[in-house]
């Protein structure tokens, strides 16, 4: 069992050694895979409907004859929320309302200034006119991920919301689509992997063409959504999912051993590390792993995970952690402390910050507020979650007015002429008056 | 010469197709580029330094022995400042200027709300750390382009900004240096190509890695940019510039025609496209192009980019010109029209838009305030201008209290449940109470 998780200590002579050989993870490409996605968006692009039928049917072992066979209809959808038990459908819906009201605090608004001469600038904020959604089948088709990429959207503006999820051998997730009913998803077509990608990037006669590509898939779909991204935009390409817990001893350790597995459970590549100052805390989680392990239904999976990627390490203090918390970019940081919220401005980087020990992740996951769809593998240096500015644009506005045209002219023509663009001076200088 | 500029009508049968055709561009991938990159990628990832000066003395036609050697310090930026004429000088600062206070207005700041259980939900807006910024030697370096990548940068509070620009045979631009001196950058290494962009993507022994990499490059760039993505995040690789311009046939159409040779100067991939409501108009801007087209420096670049990718079509109406600017969602529109900014409603897709006869593009490409960096080939139905955002992160704050976690965790437990993630649905219920 787990009693291989690692336990490091921040003094070793090698620590930080080894806890980047923890951390490298390349995803890397199977040739195999790409060249088959090759094939699939070639044949979507000059084909059409014609491919995505015959790789559905082939693929997802179905009978189609035209695309609208596989369309849901909306009242499909509504069936599918209305089969729900009254537990799960209110707990869907009060999630939704939650995410709503956090993502509608995001949304940016246009704004423009006018200067002494007139001369007007600003920026004009709009909605992606139609983004498609990706939704796994199978195991890892999860509704919290239709909410978490629909609802932002819809709050953007998004005209048009078109999901597309495999229904390998026919069979339906009730909840998945019951969250598309909840979320106002416009159309959802029943196809799946780079066939149902390049269908969204290019446009087939039956399947609009969007702007946009969210929602997680597997090697292929990853694949497929990066070979298309310029054609249309695409949200990041996740890595496996990870946890850091930084302790400083107080609470229960059971907790924290159950917030480590709940980050394992995903995946066999998925990381959680706890960075604790108290050497007796650590034993005592170490403690709690052996003994709920075996309770777990996922035991395996949590099993592998931590040994394989799980790290119990000591620190001296907790400005220490905090700063191994910068160098690690977390996608989950959970500040498991007594005066957890001072510390909150020592992190600069990590996707979503879970503070106190009241704040479990998996509230985040499911229903506090925020987006679930977070950077992962140290890109919360850089990047951000998953929000309503993903779909949004901004377009800048430029008017001049005549007398702003007299000041500005001069010194675009001058810099123009710097650079060699003799063009870009001489029309600035048409604009300049005698 | 231009004689063969494409005329079409909106009214001939294959318009649709044929502007379809003329907007297609595929930037594709040349295996021998590719092969080099994964070559020098590799190199300055695993030998640091060594591989990055060996590098920059064969390709730059260098001598350095030492990374110190292709560092250049702050008195040689200031002495570049120094060394321009009085107008150059200022013409930079007052472009700077107003490009800062254009930019100062996209900084997005932190917010946060308290619920009445005392639950406590944010968001923790921060700059990048630390940003690199590729500037291209010879022919296209251009010190605007330090204005429009370097400003945004620090106007986001980014810490520290490293400008890699190559000097090939020790040449340096004074603009370009000057240019970086006035917008604060931190430090510049003389090195370019793939190599410049692994030491700041993956850090060597003396050059630190970057969060983020901006900044136009060569084939080899881009496919450096590409291929580090992830590692670091990148702005996008941009394609060939454009304008479009919309003309009700009003305003003096030598300008309109200089404005098109403005775009078409920069390359001869360039694309150039009027559309204007009346046919005489169309007529004079032609006799306007083969008059004044011999009278530019750059004429055989202008003629080529015109003949190759140029249009000056005819249109019903202004409704109809809108409606196919939405379909080409241009890098830059001028609306060069009586009534201009009527119509900036009807624009849905457009990198920047240039509101009536005084705003040319030229003084958005240097002065006016907003980005010159801007999406291309249609990506403005999903993109947006470079700005301060790109260089800001957003990190998800939740604070769940105790009350809130006794409401939360069932939610959040039902759905966990349904996942059949069971680890996160008991990490949620530890936390309810009785």
């Amino acid at each position: 069992m787990s009693e291989q998780i690692r336990r490091l200590d921040s003094r070793d002579g090698d620590f930080f050694a080894t806890l980047d050989a923890l951390l490298a993870f390349e995803s890397g490409t199977d040739e195999k895979i790409e060249n088959a996605v090759t094939d699939i968006l070639n044949a979507v692009r000059t084909t059409g409907d014609v491919a995505v039928i015959e790789y559905t049917n082939r693929f997802d072992r179905l009978d189609a004859r035209h695309i609208a066979d596989l369309e849901l209809p909306r009242e499909a959808l509504d069936e599918a929320l209305a089969s729900l038990s009254d537990a799960q459908r209110q707990a869907l819906q009060l999630a939704a309302d939650r995410v709503e009201a956090y993502h509608r605090r995001q949304r940016a608004e246009s704004w423009e200034y006018t200067e002494a001469d007139g001369t007007r600038l600003g920026q004009i904020v709009t909605p992606l006119d139609r983004v498609g959604l990706y939704v796994p089948g199978g195991r890892a088709a999860y509704p919290s991920s239709v909410l978490m990429n629909a609802i932002p959207a819809k709050v953007a503006g998004v005209k048009e919301l078109i999901m597309v999820v495999p229904t390998p051998g026919g069979e339906r997730n009730a909840l998945v689509l019951a969250a598309a009913a909840i979320t106002g998803v416009d159309r959802v077509f029943t196809i799946g992997g780079a066939q149902a990608v390049a269908a969204l990037a290019y446009g087939t006669q039956s399947i609009p063409q969007v702007d946009k590509i969210v929602g997680p898939g597997n090697a292929y779909v990853a694949s497929a959504k990066r070979r298309v991204f310029g054609t249309v935009g695409i949200d990041m390409v996740a890595g496996p999912s990870e946890v850091l817990v930084i302790s400083d001893g107080s609470g229960d350790p059971d907790w924290v051993a159950m917030d480590l597995f709940a980050q394992a459970e995903h995946d066999e590549l998925a990381q959680s590390i706890l960075l604790c100052t108290d050497a007796d805390f650590i034993d005592r989680v170490y403690a709690s792993i052996e003994t709920l392990l075996p309770t777990m239904p996922r035991q395996d999976t949590i099993d592998a995970s931590l040994r394989n990627r799980g790290a119990l390490i000591k620190v001296n203090d907790l400005d220490e952690a905090c700063a191994i918390a910068n160098r690690i970019a977390p996608e989950h940081l959970e500040l498991s402390m007594e005066q957890a919220e001072e510390w909150i401005g020592k992190i600069r980087h990590a996707g979503a910050i879970f503070v106190g020990h009241w704040s479990v992740e998996a509230l985040g996951d499911y229903c506090a507020g925020p987006n679930h769809v977070l950077p992962t593998m140290r890109s919360a240096r850089f990047s951000s979650p998953l929000g309503v500015y993903d779909f949004q644009k901004r377009t800048s506005l430029i008017q001049v007015s005549e007398a702003g045209a007299q000041h500005l002219g001069p010194i675009a023509a001058i810099l123009a002429d710097g650079e060699g663009l003799q063009a870009h001076a001489r029309s600035a200088r048409y604009r300049v008056k005698g």
